[in-house]
């Protein structure tokens, strides 16, 4: 039998023992953490994690990278690109950034970059500001694990992006599209109308091959409803895409430059540098990106983006001639960045629907998602008098 | 005092807590794994890691998916593209990766994806391969934590990539340059020509708004020795490129991008599908990429690559003539894919020199990252008679 000094001692090193395996799950922990940096600093150290965002400065590509901390980003969806897009912008050192999204991280979409195996089963938002707060924890996460699409949280949604900047009430810079379906896409659209906020979209085709990302300034840049989304032309058996209840195909290759695209799009967009593209499309088979851009569609069926219009050509009408002439300069810096196409009554529904699928004056490897069904067209409606609801144009978009 | 009983109580509780530190400890090591997986499935169900790649079948644009675990691919530098690119191949369920890098992690790096902050210290391929088994325990791993330019290394290195592929004396399927200097690029181009071995390059500017990717294929296309290695055109001031000891910028989406477009082309060449890119460059600022592709220079100073360039051109003038007049018309898919340019004897040093840093021939968006000083012209010795060890080439390389 164990004298009483024996116990004493076997208590002693148990309780060692224990002290020892707790500081080892803490230190497993806290290593996860570095921590916050006040200012950004230039310094090249190897401790410094913004040296290298910070020499843009120094060789002249960026003037003020520090801005970078006063922008908000909202991150609808985060998937196969909106994942890589919270992550780089993050690393980045975006101000703050807020994500949407109501799906849950499965095994299934370990073939794209980002989410890990052990977090199968978290919501995907949920998982997402875990790993994205200990990449960079000098950024400010607000994370929505809800559907945009429904009512409620349509208007909550609407209400994040007015009023959930860097200072609570003023709105967000910009928001970004990175969902995989046409109905978030339209729920999006309506609100970026609505409240003429500037926003980014992005997509990947169903055989994983192509993508594209595309800027949009409500009342100046053709909305989601001013015409039919444009995807890169995919030169292959159409019959294989978009079928019901069908696993889309995916790759981390194609999602990673589609989110590597649109980032740098936000980047040049925020901290002003380069070229902002309004079209960008990736063929991965040809290794093709078509460029372009598309005006706003005066007969939109979305009344808030006909508002939009409106303003802009107010504000274009007051500005002054000088400036305004300087301007149109500095926009067209290369030749595929110009106006290309205005799609407005010229082009029927009838005439888009007998081009099969494709809109004669595109160009190049760019074609557009869908054409709008006949039946819509012998209505004998104008498109000018109808106010479409969401409901309405998500009805549509579950017919197409 | 405690009596003996209270002690053995407490002796009980201690090591019941222990057991329980313990069994957490191991369940957070054993949730960054997933079991392996014995053969692909396309079944479409949650918790299969490949069901989205499988589909790549369905949809028309792969023939034989499963295929992808039979090849091993040496990744070069596992630095902001090398270390994407090697996540990417272990996602899309490579048999093999072989990694090669002799830097540690740093807070430093954080700008770029991948490497996580509580990482700092490590080694780059040992926490790559940490995080990358995690990802994706069906691909099988081998690291080198060393500087492939050393005598010793170089023997090493060349040992591995001809003998370390997926079954022990097999080579490699491919090596991929991923490193961030000259001399590593150049010792890789030696190894590669030496043994035969189909290599693809990539780079990114040391201003971060441009890159790279290259198809090297020995005797048949442009090796780093037969010509400048063509960069994109930075279009902004020269002189703030290349200084010693300043920290070059990087970002996170200029290296998503040339890593997703080089992991496309592996894909691409690997599994038989769409065109290959010999040269295809990202011009961050315009959204531009140029494409190109420039034969092997019979002049070329590597003896090797003048070697490998008889072997093929007996064999090209060995195969039957009708197989040749197929494979020409399946080579040229777009125009881009022609052989564009041949940088022969036509263009002397000097006037490359003349072109102050721009080959005339070149198609709109590439350059060459250097000229060939005039020094070396007046020697008077020919091209053809001197047998350049990898000790000179990276001598004639420190001084460029």
């Amino acid at each position: 039998m164990a004298t009483v000094e024996e116990l004493k001692l076997r208590v002693r090193e148990l309780e060692n023992e224990l002290i020892k395996c707790k500081q080892r799950q803490a230190a497993a922990e806290d290593a996860h953490n570095r921590p916050r940096i006040d200012k950004m600093s230039a310094e090249v150290v190897d401790s410094n994690p913004y040296s290298r965002l910070m020499a843009l400065k120094r060789m002249g590509i960026v003037d003020d990278y520090e801005k970078i901390r006063t922008f908000s980003v909202a991150v609808v969806g985060v998937g196969g690109v909106g994942s890589v897009t919270a992550e780089m912008l993050t690393r980045c050192g975006i101000g703050k950034l807020l994500l949407f999204d109501y799906d849950k991280v499965e095994l299934a979409i370990m073939n794209r970059l980002f989410f890990q195996p052990h977090q199968a089963g978290l919501s995907k938002v949920e998982a997402a500001e875990h790993t994205l707060r200990n990449i960079n924890p000098d950024v400010a996460f607000e994370t929505h694990n809800y559907n945009i699409t429904t009512l409620d949280n349509f208007t909550h949604f609407m209400d994040r992006i007015s009023r959930g900047g860097l200072e609570e009430g003023r709105a967000v810079d910009l928001v970004l599209s990175c969902v995989d379906n046409f109905e978030a896409r339209m729920a999006i659209n309506t609100a970026c109308n609505e409240l003429g906020q500037i926003w980014m979209e992005s997509g990947v085709s169903e055989n994983a091959v192509s993508g594209h990302i595309q800027l949009i300034i409500p009342g100046e840049t053709a909305c989601f409803a001013c015409a039919p989304p444009l995807v890169v032309a995919a030169n292959i058996d159409e019959k294989t895409l978009k079928r019901e209840g069908v696993c889309a195909a995916s790759l981390p290759t194609t999602m990673g430059v589609v989110a590597g695209i649109l980032v740098q799009n936000v980047l040049k967009y925020l901290l002003k540098f380069g070229t902002v593209s309004y079209y960008l499309g990736y063929n991965a088979m040809q290794d093709f990106f078509p460029t372009m851009a598309m005006k706003a569609n005066p007969q939109c069926s979305d009344r808030h983006c006909r508002r939009q219009q409106e303003d802009f050509k107010k504000k274009e009408a007051e500005r002054p001639k000088v400036e305004a002439a300087q301007e149109e300069e500095e926009e067209i810096v290369h030749e595929d960045n110009e106006w290309g196409i205005e799609l407005v009554s010229e082009v029927t529904d009838a005439e888009l629907r007998a081009a099969s699928g494709t809109v004669p004056d595109l160009p190049e490897g760019i074609t557009v998602a869908y054409t709008i069904p006949a039946e819509e067209t012998a209505s004998g409606e104008t498109v000018e008098e109808t106010e479409v609801s969401l409901e309405d144009l998500m009805a549509q978009m579950r017919k197409l």
